[in-house]
């Protein structure tokens, strides 16, 4: 804020020895570096830097087999253009990091890789070659690699960490498999069955195998076990027995081990970073020179305490900087434990001012008035919720019905009117400060979605009055609209909100998790297009080709795949076959997927399974888990709101804190304190 | 053993009080209703008993819609049979408990219900009229409330405390899914799409309501979606959103719930056990007369002790009872804290006594010889067991080849041979009563299935070359037993010796859980029958019947249920009543039998899905979970035996115990402390 100020370059040369801290390297500490390295961070690069991956990833959109086809060299040249954009960045990187460290960073064999798969590519299509744009595959692990996909990064380590484990179960899920399939072979193989589609039934080891494998993930069921239970019902007990084993008690094995092994690796880096804040504080407090007291820790005098908080967070005002101190120096010493100060900052306060209201300031023998003050009373009433939701339920009727009749779709203005009003009456009895703050989450979605509403209704209406046309687009969104303001009906049930609560608070976690599956997919994506594309073709609704009735493949003639009319799920471009990947992580519905491409498409489908079905469902299945068990175990001692509780977790060793608030405080807090 | 004795007639007095703790009220502990208290508890009541309740199960067979038909007043007699059982069991339970007590308990209103429900049906019956039997879904409720159905009873009451926590979510899963709905409705009602079946699309509200629920069991993905992703690929993120909230975190928020609440449950459970078993020890003291010191706690003396051990646990040995006495008595004071004893005796205690082997007792000149030595060192020598490991693996291909080729069958007697001699030499070596020690699980399996496997291909080819005939069932259990002998391979593997060891140890809660979804099936296949009998019928795959193509009900004409032959899963008996029932849980493949009836098939299935998948299904997996997470917890402390690990924990607090042991030492071997 005050220009180039010393205390300014001290905190940056922490920074600094962060970074060396983090690789357990060490390199120069100059003020050359360090300008280097706050330029690296700076807020621009790094937004730069997540358009140029973003752009670098949607290529896939333009390229064969493209959604909106582009020549060859356009795409070319913006993927040179990231892949520029990429090197720089590496550059500077490689200034403040030795060259036998950089040469192993995984971005660089990345980066190398693409170029030498485009020149290939190239010169191949030059040539009228067929080439495969096999780096294709390797543009998300750019997204996991760069330095600020962290909790990206993490998630995948837990699940590297988690494979030998993993592995094991899966050996012996894979030698019960191959157990029943052979009892399979012997029972069934002989008895001269056939399948619905008149083929003989369990007669192929290998069938029999991939079969049993599919029976796991529930599609086939019970189709495959029709033949044998048509023929006499103790067959049934033979696949009760083996989806008992294998689809209940293998996959439930599968989900405790993840789960085990994400949380031991998860207690792990927490311990990591906790060591890694220390250090960092102690190097914290040699730049700030402080005292040490005899044989004790570090401390801080208040003078020093007071400086520091209004450099690092100049957001925090002068009451709340007091209090943090108090809690802190409990016996009035007038100084307290370094190691502290920080835990204390991240603490996130709820400042609970009772601020008087503008218009209270403004004009207060009006909002002090008699009405005035009535109308207070009735918006606090519990029986103004309760009208609400009253009226919510009316309006849900309302969007149930007939939106062509007239009365209908003018009382929508009625609705918009009094949901306008609610927020209005609240304004007025409400510090706007405080409606709006950063933790009223319904506030916000009120307001935002009756707002929006607001104008998307006035933008249909008056796109009808005036030229008699209704854009369907602007519609679906009044649709959505009307039905998201209903949801806030959940708001007033008290035991809804703790769930909801529970569910917004994982919702960042989710985000990384979505990271992860799509960093998944993409992988997928681009192997699926390259392996299946043009296999199964879509026809339009209207379209009167004769291929139609069988997806464009005379292979699926007669099959379900055709019957049911799944021909647009296919891998003919990227955003099919993300929806189709999503298909399958449900579902596993290949039947008419595998009869178009035997083996390769067999073994596509078990990775795929393996990896999403068994592994990443599993982890995002244990992490809601976890993070119910943690909420209920909290609802249990009902006891001090949040601040209250987090003080009372600072007086313990830091080390418990640590532990107990792993759930919320991600490990990116604790390192950007000085941010 | 040595007829009345007073000190029998006083542990006796123990049993009484115990049931009253249990259910807290006091009766007399005269000698006769201690007697009437011994008789009630006799094993051959208790076998009379279940074999009387199967009895009463199985009638389902022979009754209307039945397997075996048997005319009424024979089912009707067998039935009064049972419930005449019943009562006199209940006649004798009346005379040692309080007359109010008595006639609140379910068993009675379950047999009068019933006797009252066959007076009706017979009246009916005999004038002509349609009856129900509707007392049949009473019947498995005895199953849980005989008192010996400890276990069952006790799942079912954490199931019924669960049961409030699970409707609150499920009351905002309902709301999600109703939103959901109405934004399908909004979004995709008024585009004139149309179904596979050119009916038109999401334009009832209810119907998509229903659709949608189907969704989140994942049975109808993607035919759901289809018409709308035709339409365009935008409304795929539509269901994408639908699937994420409702399938992968609503029902993880189901098994949090359930198992969150099963494990504060089984908590409370083990607490007043705990509270039970004390109170038990208090009364058991005062009958030994031992004294107190003063303050402290009840001693005994090792005297008392001997004596005690002898009378209730007499296949103990004097090693084994002077061991535990110098663990309980570390400061070998002649006397130790009472309530400890009782879980001393609890502790299974291996005894690995290097006994010699009866044949080196019988003539030990041959048995110590230097071959005889040798041939000892082979077989414990590691290549054992690689050898008959690649034996085994030779055998899996030899088993998967065409056994009507002459070498290939007769290698069987080559394979059979070998694993013989397998047996017998680990006889030879092994001291026998050790080889077969109740823990040795894998050599009485090997035993138990080389043994079965030999007599029956003995069987078998006695059967061929006599009359040149071959059973099929004979073949079947022949195929059977191989393939199961291959098993053993697995055992030579740490890694998943590790994860047999926990599966098999989960086993006997498994039956449990094998009751209870017994119960909750012959319910619903009760209801089942009675809604649904008759409604599609199975043909055999040589009838010529006109009606076979849809299952004899013309509603099913040209739909996938009769297309894919699904005739056989119908409610026309119990046996595939209970196989249907197998694959709604697997899969809610309930598009067919919708077709059939409405609203009551949806409802049925609704209310099928919530009990069976939301609730115990969950239930089975938060148990499977548990005992792994068991498991790794113990793995990771790597020390200790058993038995060393279980007396350090008798030197913690006996609460501490308790909690530790929670998951082994099931209750019912506590409150048995004294049988």
């Amino acid at each position: 804020d005050s220009g180039p100020d010393p205390s300014d370059f001290d905190l940056a040369s922490i920074y600094v020895s962060d970074a060396q801290y983090n690789r357990n390297i060490y390199f120069d500490t100059s003020p050359e570096a360090v300008r280097l390295y706050l330029r690296y961070n700076h807020w621009l690069a790094k937004v730069l830097l997540y358009f140029f991956i973003l752009v670098d990833l949607s290529l896939a959109l333009f390229e064969e087999p493209a959604v909106l086809p582009l020549p060859i060299w356009a795409t070319m040249l913006v993927e040179l253009l990231c892949l520029l954009v990429f090197t720089i960045r590496l550059a500077h990187y490689a200034k403040v990091i030795p060259r036998d460290k950089f040469w192993k960073d995984p971005k660089n064999i990345c980066i190398i890789l693409t170029l030498v798969d485009m020149i290939i590519y190239g010169a191949l299509k030059a040539t009228n070659c067929y080439g495969v744009r096999w780096s294709r595959v390797l543009r998300p692990l750019l997204l996991v690699n760069v330095t600020e996909g962290r909790q990206l990064r993490r998630a995948f380590r837990s699940i590297r960490n988690a494979l030998p484990q993993i592995f094991y179960v899966f050996l012996l899920f894979m030698f019960s498999l191959l157990m029943f399939s052979l009892m399979a072979l012997k029972l069934l193989g002989k008895r001269g069955l056939k399948t619905i589609d008149g083929a003989p039934y369990f007669t192929n080891y290998l069938e029999i195998v991939f079969d049993l494998y599919v029976l796991v993930t529930t599609a086939n069921s019970p189709d495959v076990m029709m033949p044998a239970y048509n023929s006499s019902f103790v067959f049934a007990i033979f696949f009760i027995l083996y989806i008992l084993i294998n689809t209940y008690i293998f996959m439930s094995v599968f989900l405790a081990v993840v789960y085990n092994n994400y949380k031991k690796y998860l207690k792990e880096e927490v311990r990591q970073l906790v060591r890694a804040k220390r250090h960092k504080m102690a190097r914290a407090f040699a730049v700030l020179q402080e005292h040490r007291e005899e044989g004790g820790q570090p401390v801080v005098s208040q003078a020093n305490w007071n400086q520091m908080v209004r450099l690092v967070q100049p957001d925090i005002s002068n009451a709340h900087r007091e209090l943090l101190w108090s809690v802190a120096d409990d016996k009035n010493q007038g100084k307290v434990a370094f190691v502290q100060l920080v835990d204390l900052l991240n603490i996130e306060v709820i400042t609970l001012k009772s601020r008087p209201h503008p218009l209270q300031s403004a004009c207060p023998a009006l909002y002090l008035s008699a009405p005035s003050r009535l109308l207070c009373r009735l918006v606090q009433h519990r029986a103004f919720v309760i009208v609400y939701d009253l009226i919510i339920l009316v309006n849900a009727v309302f969007i149930g019905l007939d939106e062509e009749n007239p009365m209908v779709s003018n009382s929508e203005w009625v609705f918009l009117a009094l949901y306008l009003l609610e927020i209005l009456l609240k304004l007025y009895v409400f510090e706007p400060k405080a409606f709006f703050s950063r933790h009223s989450f319904w506030n916000w979605f009120d307001t935002i979605i009756v707002v929006s509403a607001l104008i998307a209704t006035i933008i249909n209406s008056a796109m009808k009055s005036t030229g008699g046309y209704t854009s369907r687009q602007i519609l679906d969104i009044v649709f959505i609209l009307r039905v998201l303001r209903l949801i806030r009906v959940v708001d007033s049930i008290k035991r809804f909100r703790a769930i909801i609560n529970t569910l917004i608070r994982i919702g960042p976690a989710i985000l990384t998790f979505g990271q992860l599956i799509i960093v998944v997919y993409y992988i997928f994506a681009m192997v699926g297009m390259e392996l299946f594309k043009g296999k199964v073709k879509f026809f339009e609704e209207d379209s009167t080709d004769p291929d139609k009735a069988f997806c464009g493949n005379t292979d699926l003639k007669g099959t379900a795949f055709a019957q049911l009319n799944y021909c647009k799920n296919n891998f003919n471009n990227v955003v099919s076959s993300f929806i189709l990947l999503v298909e399958l992580t449900v579902v596993n519905q290949c039947s008419g997927f595998v009869a178009v491409t035997h083996v390769s498409a067999r073994i596509f489908f078990i990775l795929f399974h393996i990896m999403v079905v068994i592994i990443i469902i599993n982890i995002f299945v244990a992490f809601v888990l976890e993070a119910f068990f943690v909420e209920y175990s909290v609802d249990k001692s009902d006891l001090q709101t949040s601040l209250e509780r987090k003080i009372e977790e600072l007086e313990l060793a830091v080390e418990q804190y640590v532990t107990m608030t792993t759930g919320h405080s991600t490990p990116d807090t604790i390192t950007n304190s000085f941010n």
